[in-house]
């Protein structure tokens, strides 16, 4: 371990949720878990920055059908420092003063049978960012080193925070969508947190990308950041149609459906290609998918949930963006800004990620 | 060619449904094509018998969202003898005398996207046997050369019937199910026509077997087949619970699920494992899978449509019963009792599967 | 089929291999086969061009373990139009008129248990262009309608030739190499024939490419094709660790070694990752692979047989160079040239391919 | 942590090789290392029973091209209890009194890409049993709760021995031979202590298994556990020609070749079916494969490396163990006999394998 010591407060700036459905409060005088506290294993991370995620707005909400712990802190897209390492940590991977990054899965035990086959985001001892732990709403988070993420040199915290979870969501589903060079994946919302981050990683991979938003200031974006073709599904007549005949006329060989509505679902089974892959990666409190039975089978379509991603795609996700090939638009914003983030993610008036400056 | 020939005769007996939601009739002087007729690549086989699949029934009732030809001769599941030849046929697999099945897919192009990629059963020139061609409910039936299945030596034909549909179904099914020795798999109506050849099949993969479904009689039938646990649909009180607690806490790997109504689905993804795979083959008319989408993220669930299976699978289907791996349970009954299987179909009240003898 | 009728010449230009170990002669009044001797299944194709690959001079030479047909003609790149159509040929994918490509996989009969599973290139039917059969170094050659390849709009036939056996060679090795997007692929030969089609094909898909090779020139070209990175083999003093050097210190992802030599299997060993895998494309008459069993095994190595490709491959890799992403390096000569061709790939100076005219 | 303490005694009988190329001495006073000694992340495990296998050989002559500690404790398929856990250990997924297997892998970092990718083998900071860190051939033995692996209910220890590495071994080969029920697997050396497990997880999987060995009591071992056909290798005259008559006559789908002799695996490409896979296991200490190259690419064989197994691939053995699919054949001996089946494993006179008892 460095021999490096860090200055910490006793307490610090921190946005809580303090009960089930209560206010959002930015407190100015939160503790701070001193590194005398930290458990084996556990670290102390100094957080330069944190995106803000359509799940915090959940979280904070508590609507999903697993409560989220309260009082919460919620957030789970931040960069830091490592400032301190629980005393007898076993083989810590970090040391102090590497830049590391805090992603949705906080921790997975690396011995379950989820976890032995690498699917660790449903590790069955998982614990989450900001919903099942304290997350980024604050200026030093607790973590595991076992999993903060390396983020690479050269790569602005601002630019890495989004991609720690819009990046990784995406990155996963697309690297699991049964696609290769060549292909054609269609990306509903396409302009959006997510979907801007899916335009560039799918055009990276080869992947032609019929993108799906509207606005010409998003058809801009998407044709800018890769996309091949674009539909504007308040212009089309017959999306399903449309889309179509934008590739090949078969269909699209995969999707990944980020929405929330059952109706999107119901789509993708009709334009797939048949034997195409729909990559369901929203998380709406309640909600059906609702494809249909006789079309999913007889045009053998594969409907794939992807949850976020295991330390791998992270550090994946990290590397492509650090070479150049995906950037997250993004406003940088003080933490006191939350609650109008929130406001803003509800209503769907955000353009691209909100990213807080924790140490201003 | 073989120099054998074989006596053609003019007309034949056949079960016709003459329209749209006709009534079923049973003819004598329903005309044969005769070997003349027959266009390249096309052969005629005679029928020793052929298997009754509730898939026949959707046809003959055409309340499918797409519909069947009229007037139709139904029937996919024949095994019977080559007897002609289309004239300048090109390098057919098959020659006179060959015993052969018929199947649903009867033709595929073996050129389009699908095709080339082996997904032969999603073809863009796809043909169907007994819906979108005329099948075997007659006595001789016209099939294409490329896709007639040859019958392994020792197999009776009788037994390999109902492998040509339901087993090749259920065998594809669980051989793209992502489980592999010792994972568990879900058999929800394991004791009926497609189910008790599911947990054979299951079973000679190495798969552990939970069968579902209700009576000591089917009971009895599935554990002597294989399975290694058993749950009464009926007599458990949560069956979700019931599932997981019969499979190791966790759920099982994997569950194929033939039945049509959408509860049935919404179910799997409750008590499936995380990382599990549904695999959905049944055909009703209309109805949705009514997926939680939440669940099915966040314990990342893979949906898999499938549909039949491909000349390969239906090689792999017949071999391995022709090992004595697979048997299938069926009564032998002659063309006229077509109409009252039917109604045993639409009832549930038809044990195991209906062979139908062609030539008596 | 169309009722275009194209004049077919009664003999034709071609180059031919009289007997083992003859010497190439170009002839004027090689027989044309006309459209009447045509079987079903069997097409016509009129030459525009044709690439000449290293595969040609073993069989010219007959010096590989199976030996080819002779007389020959050989060649297995040719790029020409439709021009016959055997009589009752069954359902042609293509028509009079259609320009198309006749790749080293003239035949394969879709049925045997190879093709059933997509593995046509290892067809125990198989005929190969050039080889069993004669080839394109004449101005019409015989092939089967289910097998030539449909050329895309818009890519010029001396682009699309070499494609169709080089392109496709390396375009399916780098496919099935085991690699996503952000893994290190290194390419040895990479200025060559081959290895500079795979160096464009490897950076489209994403991968990060070390090209190996020697020379400036060659070294100009592979990083403007979008090489990240290169070693000259004549300057290295020790190949494996600048290799593991360039490639984060681990080695690569995988390799793709076309070359003949023992050395370059045994160095690939060496210098994969942990993990990684060796694509094995070269067809030498006789060699080992001599790959070291300890570290195949202690290092988890994969080494993969690959064979030029399938139908789908073909189309792959012609749809990704009709849409720019992939550009054959050549020099167009007469069919006159095809001696001093051969001669120049023993001696290893040709640069890129030669393109053959063939209808001038 | 548990409240149960044990008695650990300060010397301990063990087989102790002292420096290189030394002879094994079984001494009465090997110092254990106390409770109090070990760090956060090891246990303590005491020693029912240790398998011994080929490889401890191998590190006992120090005649791999990777050197083992000196002096050396050998040793790697331990079954014992756990009797301490370092203080300060995080998580430990086994707690005091758990009965455990110590396998050939006795610590991965899980952080490292090949571990984050599932491949904990090939770890860049794995730690090996009996090679790098001492192993089992003494009555306790310091190994890390993260890697111990659980051993089932209801299977003797003895049993469990060889299962956690020549059944590791054997079961990932096959795992990972590109098979499926009803493909054809060659067992070269199927009596052997590989061997004769292998036939058992192969034939449990529902592949058909063709032993090669030699002798009427290795054959009927083979056939009784579950081999379909059987080449007696001294009695045929053309093993190559015999394998392929033996399974249809296209040769088997897989071969899983334990042999260190590179004729084993040019033999291998010879009778292999086209798109075959070889699976490598043998570790000599020098060989090459040999395999030739022509035919490795024309055949589009895949070779696959495969070195024990990770800790998934060892529960799955040791499941499929349990629950009485896979028996090993072995005699029960005292530590002092090591010395003595050293000399047998190096004359090939060992039947099945020698698990010696560590507490008598």
């Amino acid at each position: 371990m460095s021999s490096t010591t860090y200055q910490i407060p006793k307490v610090q700036k921190a946005a809580v949720v303090p009960s089930v459905g209560g206010t959002l409060e930015i407190r100015d005088n939160h503790p701070v878990k001193q590194p005398s506290e930290l458990l084996p294993g556990e670290c102390l991370v100094k957080l330069d920055c944190t995106g803000v995620c359509h799940t915090d707005l959940h979280a904070a909400k508590n609507d999903w059908p697993v409560p989220a712990k309260t009082p919460l802190v919620g957030g789970h897209e931040g960069v830091g420092i490592v400032v301190a390492i629980g005393e007898h940590t076993q083989d810590s991977p970090v040391k102090l003063g590497d830049r590391v990054g805090i992603k949705w899965l906080a921790y997975s035990c690396l011995d379950c049978e989820p976890c032995r086959k690498g699917l660790e985001q449903v590790c069955y001892h998982g614990q989450y960012s900001g919903f099942t732990v304290d997350g980024t709403f604050s200026q030093y988070v607790v973590s595991w080193t076992s999993h903060v993420t390396p983020i690479p040199e050269g790569l602005a915290s601002t630019e890495a925070a989004s991609i720690l979870c819009a990046g990784v969501t995406v990155y996963r589903a697309i690297k699991y969508s049964n696609t290769k060079i060549g292909d054609w994946i269609v990306l509903p919302g396409a302009g959006g947190g997510l979907g801007h981050l899916a335009v560039q990683y799918a055009a990276a991979m080869g992947l032609r990308v019929l993108a799906i938003d509207t606005g010409s200031e998003k058809r801009d974006l998407v044709m800018k950041l890769g996309a091949e073709k674009w539909i504007d599904f308040k212009e089309t007549k017959n999306l399903v149609e449309d889309i179509k005949a934008a590739t090949d006329g078969f269909g699209p060989h995969a999707a990944v459906v980020t929405a929330a509505n059952s109706e999107a679902f119901e789509e993708a089974i009709d334009y797939l290609r048949p034997g195409g892959t729909l990559m369901v990666v929203g998380l709406p409190g309640h909600g059906k998918l609702a494809a249909d039975i006789f079309y999913t089978v007889t045009k053998s379509i594969n409907i794939l949930g992807s949850y976020v991603g295991n330390r791998q795609d992270a550090r994946e996700a990290l590397d492509i963006a650090a070479r150049g090939k995906a950037h997250c638009v993004y406003a940088v914003k003080p933490l006191s800004a939350l609650q109008e983030t929130y406001e803003g993610l509800a209503k769907g008036t955000v353009v691209g990620r909100v990213v807080l400056n924790m140490q201003e």
